[in-house]
């Protein structure tokens, strides 16, 4: 049957850092004991991917497969897998939910111990990866690899959506909408009748500018250095524009003239420990909370203690603090409800094929998301 | 009558940093509007004098009459004073309470907007200041200048105490019993059966530790390079002991290991930004809550941005969170009850002509709390 065979499929390939994918012929083994090999339908492009094919060197090994906001449709399912069977419609996702482990036995957190076995770090032979190319293995990216037709995932990073979804468009649910939202509802908290800023307008700054919305806020400051992004924050719920260099103050300092002291929360979507800064020092003292939310690894952030101990808090969370199982699913949900928007973050729709198209859009600031094309419906 | 006299008193003034403190005759003027004239009956020496006046010479005008941790008896009050009489036991605070302002009308904070207004700042004229010395305004620090016999008080940062309260003991709460006590009760909301770790077991860090025992934590690590002080800290409640000189992994390392990934709360008693790190990469992942109690404004923290993505919190405090006249009142009431311990921090005591002693013995190390009494009982 169909679980035992290797599939021949198209893949964009990362050979060497800082250099474009290639579309090779790959092979994709068999699911193995709690995978799910995964037919891709529709994947994006993430910033992630491209910070760490280009900037932060360390901790990939090639050849990868990038890719990691994606859906699919389960094509065969390995041995111990009882969740998943083949035609479900599925999200994988970066971070795990084994639903086993302390972390996800606790409501405080979406951590799960064993999302580390997913993840590539330097030194250590890498996750199981079942996809192949020249007869090399190809490491799996995220747990997930998604820029590829077929890919292999552990069961435990894989989110069954309602199979009334479009995949082309709930793909972006399976990380930047949910960590720009979620950083908002679930991490900052943010209360009716407060006031946010959201530091960086991309896809996970504007998910975050509708999660404090959704929440409540009052007022939604959009900060960025690029004021074409600031038409499509409106859409999302921001009322208030700020581009930092139209400034010759600080920002926090000009927030915290506009807004009598400071905001009560401040969401950092870039991933720039100077930002971080910033968007902690914009927030009121007293109750002020501050979420990063874009990732970097490459510096320490760094602010001078009494920032914290006049009663800011300084927090942090990946995948917006949904446990990722759980909130992919219900946030799908949310969307075929009405309830959050996902259409309106596509920008582009591409194939796969044009992949390196899609990366130098982003690259330039052009777009929010690509959606890529893969397997046919 | 005596509200509109001076009074002539002693005092141990500075007159110029890292100098000896000099006793001498100074003039303390009647107390004006809102404001309260303390006759001091206890004071402690405690380390943010010493920083002011050792270590971080920015924020201190000269002379001044350093001393914020002390209790005393109002001798006389001035016009718009209904809180207070004269023959009331109070604690004056560094920090103040309006009642009026939008902080202290939030359950949130102990912030008052009201503070500021009483701390010296570079390049401002400082808070009024009834205190004089051979012609010279002496500045008043932290709103409280306790290293005199008598001192003036804004009436927004003295607190009524019980009557029956022993002054020469209870003039610990007017900062670091509540400041560290309330970092583990008020802000790391300490849950029962936790872990938690300690670090530096001054009085500030003993107190701490008492509030993490109080809130039921189930382990309590103390930390400290002075293994002179766990006998102490067993005393206040806690339960393992870690010298970070006998290890040569960092220490967050370390208490990963001994905890099977990290405590649940850590609580930095120093003021010591390498040591902030230490405290909050000691944390676990997913729900790890990092409070920052010692002060410092020399150098900004750092830390990797990941180390909070992955769920820990990195918050910070002044007076343990208590809303400070509300807080030093219960406290007391909380150790006359015999549910909070006071007298176990004393280690030493003097007279105020004694301070420079008093000093030294804390810049050795050799005490954690040394209560000079001033005017008699």
């Amino acid at each position: 049957t169909a679980q035992f065979q290797v599939i021949k499929c198209k893949a964009a390939v990362a050979w060497a850092p800082r250099k474009p994918l290639v579309i090779e012929e790959i092979e994709v083994a068999p699911p193995q004991a709690n995978e799910v090999r995964i037919k891709i339908v529709a994947t994006s492009v993430c910033r992630s991917d491209l910070y760490c094919l280009l900037e932060n060197l360390a901790d990939i090994c090639y050849p990868v497969v990038f890719g990691h906001e994606a859906a699919g449709i389960v094509e065969s399912v390995g041995p111990g897998v009882t969740e998943f069977q083949p035609g479900d419609k599925v999200i994988p996702i970066f971070l795990s939910q084994c639903r086993e482990c302390r972390f996800c036995k606790s409501p405080k957190t979406n951590h799960c111990e064993n999302t580390s076995a997913l993840l590539i770090r330097e030194g250590m032979p890498g996750p199981p990866s079942r996809l192949s190319c020249k007869g090399k293995k190809l490491m799996l990216f995220g747990g997930t690899s998604t820029f590829s037709e077929y890919t292999v995932v552990n069961q435990i990073a894989v989110a069954k959506i309602d199979p009334a979804a479009p995949l082309d468009k709930v793909c972006l649910l399976g990380c930047g909408i949910c960590t720009g939202y979620g950083a908002a509802v679930n991490v900052a908290n943010v209360e009716p009748d407060s006031t946010c800023a959201v530091f960086g307008l991309g896809a996970v700054g504007l998910a975050a500018v509708m999660g404090c919305k959704a929440a409540g806020a009052k007022r939604i400051f959009a900060v960025d250095i690029n004021p074409d992004k600031f038409e499509k924050a409106k859409v999302f719920g921001a009322t208030d524009f700020v581009n930092p260099n139209d400034h010759s103050k600080p920002i926090s300092q000009v927030l915290a003239e506009m807004t009598g002291g400071g905001v009560d929360y401040s969401l950092e979507c870039v991933g720039n420990v100077e930002i971080m800064r910033s968007a902690l020092e914009s927030c009121v003292v007293g109750w002020g909370v501050s979420v990063i939310v874009g990732w970097t690894e490459l510096k320490d952030l760094a602010t001078r203690p009494v920032q914290l101990m006049v009663g800011r808090t300084w927090k942090g969370c990946l995948f917006g603090g949904f446990k990722s199982k759980d909130g992919v699913t219900q946030m799908v949900k949310a969307y075929l409800d009405k309830k959050v928007m996902v259409d309106e973050f596509i920008t582009h729709n591409m194939t796969l094929d044009q992949i390196n198209d899609a990366i130098e859009l982003m690259k330039g600031g052009k777009c929010i998301r690509t959606v890529l094309s893969v397997s046919p419906k």
